[in-house]
């Protein structure tokens, strides 16, 4: 049995490459191979957003808190609340993040294709700032 | 995108052969195919727990909120809380569960060995009565 403690998390700032505005990821169980499953938490304060990225196997995400806004390329933006489950196919272009409103609280469940879970792309240009 | 609603969330009470007490499943995401991710959170009334049963491709627990039990076959009952994380290897026997004492609520993330995602075996036997 491996066992993350909640105690022990200790949580990461992204860094201004990956996030418009202040984000928090906590790693709570990460595997290694092909195929593993990585699941974080991520902390948005009002209006951040994740930079575009994609994910080689998809991305799972439930929402614990707040309103959480996704956007795929070339799609509109989407908002999803407490216990909403929004699954993004491999490969597709997309950025997720809080609403302007209020800090948002997520899961996301994502598998490795042996090298990476994720590709991070170009920031989110047109954000809104944090709060407006 | 693949969207599952909170408010489009059937739950759905674990059969008595799968639990001891009452315990509900709430799907949340399922993708099919070999290594593909289904997300679950299962709710359990004091005392309910799992039979035995194992995951072909292992699963994650992730506590939400009160006090879950885990055991492995042979290894003692552990106890976990809000927040804490359980990786349970592939094939490894287990059961999992609320403590006496309080509701309980997980998530689970188990992957698809392109069959099933998890084998069900014999109930638990000692399990003491709910709230006992």
């Amino acid at each position: 049995m491996k066992i993350v403690s909640a105690r022990n998390v200790e949580s990461q700032r992204l860094p201004a490459d990956w996030v418009h505005g202040a984000a928090w990821s906590d790693e709570l169980m990460k595997q290694s191979g092909e195929g593993a499953i990585r699941l974080v938490r991520v902390t948005f304060e009002p209006g951040a957003r994740t930079a575009w990225h994609t994910h080689p196997r998809g991305q799972i995400l439930h929402v614990l808190a707040g309103t959480c806004r996704v956007q795929e390329w070339g799609g509109e933006v989407v908002e999803f609340g407490a216990g909403d489950t929004v699954h993004t196919a491999p490969g597709v272009k997309h950025w997720h993040g809080a609403s302007p409103a209020g800090v948002t609280v997520h899961l996301a469940v994502q598998q490795s294709d042996g090298e990476k879970d994720i590709e991070w792309l170009e920031t989110v240009s047109d954000a809104p700032p944090a709060g407006g």
